[in-house]
């Protein structure tokens, strides 16, 4: 929790529950992540938080942009960004996006199927495009493997035939899943690139980008490596096997450039033993929940660190669910967190690490509770 | 799907995804609810679906609400409801709405704690309040057991205490889970309320209303029993445990009241297999998933029926999933749906039975998605 955001919930008590985000953070982030992997461009991926002020800053600091939908596209537009620093990285396109975002100069495009490519030579023709390859997400506390990404051998087959049907053969991608805490990931998925590479070379086509994706991770109740690890195991792999041909490198951090900028300040709604016995686990209920943003609880995955009036007093474990009549809205069941005993009904309390993936989850008004209220500072 | 959203999708063909509800089949159903049970009153539980449509019609119809916070309040007064005619039924409240509720006249409270006992005493003084049992959710496909209820000893103790903070014990509830698709669970339920009854008359405390929850199923994939059935054992058990001296009965249905009210349209963004291989699984992803309003194919546990334009032709196993770049947006993986090899990008689909938990759960822009249209006919 900056200072600037511990002094803005102290000195504006904002209504809750309420998302605080410290934009200068965000380009503390940036720089960072540049520090740590200097020949990398940096696709921010405006799903993570589409803020205006989030993305205004990084305009200005020279950042490109990850996009996951024509409505991302006009957010990162609106926010100044030129089109050729957008890549549409979501491979699952509608016809409709497409035609829209090549119409606006998008000219990045990612597909991971031959369905796909076809739609992107039809109404994206010419375009510079790149094909995502499956990779093991092991290690990582948000795992995406199942859904997105190709075989090496079918992207072979498909970068070939992208020649045929009139557009350019950028590149490679993956995605190692979001909060990766291994180095490993990355240095088996950039092996894996390489040998496609060096077949499609020899195949004629001289791919000029590797996408490293995004999965950079942030604290949360785990320590993790810091991103100079990161960035060296990336640098040695890709040394290791590119020698001097070096590709083109992009990265889309999300989390890692927001998660820590953000804090959710919440007030607690009840403190419950559910028969009344003293051993009787206690809950408490906050009044958000994961129907109100904290939808990456689902499964326990990602969990929060807590920042309560109490701190330093005696403490219990708590199951924390949400404020509605939704049974699943449960955040910690399994991982029960260590909470005050005097915690009790009116505390408020903060959420950290929750710039990432909070805002846009938030229902509409699931259970007739308002969408979160943003506050960037 | 009724004949009038047919006609309706047919020649408005509304922008996808959106969902179409038919607001005289949910009258249908209140209907239907009325003469099945015909002994109980209806508290429309809000959070089904609060469209002002569905809430006037049912005002008019002489229904009552059950609401989950104060912005469901809002909602049933704003078209038309009385106050005396909502239940304030979140176990979980906090202090400024139970004050504001009560300033607006509502004066039947849920409670499950101590805690939430006193704030109810202090802020809603006088009020009806009655106490939520914990009772088995087996049979329910969307369970609510572990976060909600009290035992039978603690509900006990409670009651009692609330006549010395100055309030009303007016009954005692419980909820059998959502999608509930045995009767059984009722019967074994209305048995434990009434031993509480007869424990709490000894005590000096003559409780006048069991309010019986919502849980009634509507038909997705699998055939359930029809709600007579539920009327007939509701009743049967009603009469075994309270003879002639039946207390007042409430009932508070949400997905029967309107999931079969409503369809959702979507468009089919890509047809891919992973590996480009006949062998690999078929996905279709749609341009609705899990974050658009689909929330509730988490774990896969509620399974909507599809209707396409190739139906009757050959179909095969397919996974289904959403259109944002989240890992987690796949409604279909274990149970696959069968449908039409023929599907293709671009084609529009219906899913049925979504008229409930949809258009609230959906997200206010994850992925930069637009939340659902709504059209109420």
């Amino acid at each position: 929790m900056t200072p600037k955001i511990v002094r803005y919930l102290a000195e504006q008590q904002p209504a809750t529950p309420c998302l605080v985000v410290d934009v200068d953070h965000v380009e503390a982030r940036y720089h960072a992540l540049r520090d740590a992997l200097p020949l990398a461009q940096i696709y921010y991926a405006v799903k993570a938080n589409p803020a205006a002020q989030i993305l205004e800053r990084l305009v200005r600091l020279g950042s490109s942009f990850d996009a996951a939908s024509i409505g991302e596209i006009h957010q990162c537009l609106a926010a100044g960004a030129q089109a050729s620093h957008i890549s549409f990285g979501n491979t699952v396109k509608k016809v409709s996006s497409i035609r829209e975002a090549f119409g606006l100069g998008v000219d990045l495009f990612v597909f991971d199927s031959e369905e796909e490519l076809a739609k992107l030579a039809e109404h994206a023709p010419g375009s510079r495009v790149f094909c995502r390859l499956a990779v093991e997400n092991e290690g990582a506390d948000w795992p995406l493997s199942r859904k997105f990404g190709t075989t090496v051998d079918h992207a072979k087959t498909l970068l070939l035939k992208s020649v045929e049907l009139g557009l350019e053969p950028y590149g490679l991608s993956f995605h190692v899943g979001s909060q990766q805490t291994s180095t490993t990931a990355y240095e088996t998925a950039i092996a894996k690139v390489a040998m496609l590479f060096t077949d499609l070379s020899e195949a004629g086509i001289d791919l000029k980008m590797v996408n490293l994706g995004g999965g950079f991770p942030v604290r949360y109740r785990d320590d993790i490596p810091e991103i100079e690890q990161f960035g060296l195991a990336i640098g040695r792999a890709m040394t290791e096997h590119f020698g001097n041909a070096l590709p083109q490198m992009l990265i889309e951090p999300g989390r890692f450039m927001v998660a820590d900028a953000g804090v959710v300040s919440t007030e607690v709604v009840l403190v419950s033993r559910r028969g009344g016995k003293e051993s009787d686990p206690r809950w408490v209920y906050l009044d958000i929940g994961r129907f109100g943003g904290l939808a990456e609880t689902e499964g326990e995955a990602i969990r929060y660190r807590f920042r309560t009036p109490h701190d330093g007093l005696a403490t219990g474990e708590t199951v924390v669910a949400g404020p509605s009549c939704d049974g699943v809205d449960i955040m910690y069941e399994k991982n029960r967190v260590q909470l005050p005993h005097a915690l009790s009904s009116g505390d408020r309390i903060e959420l950290l690490t929750t710039g990432a993936y909070v805002s846009t989850y938030c229902s509409t008004g699931f259970n007739g509770f308002a969408p979160l209220a943003e506050h960037y500072i």
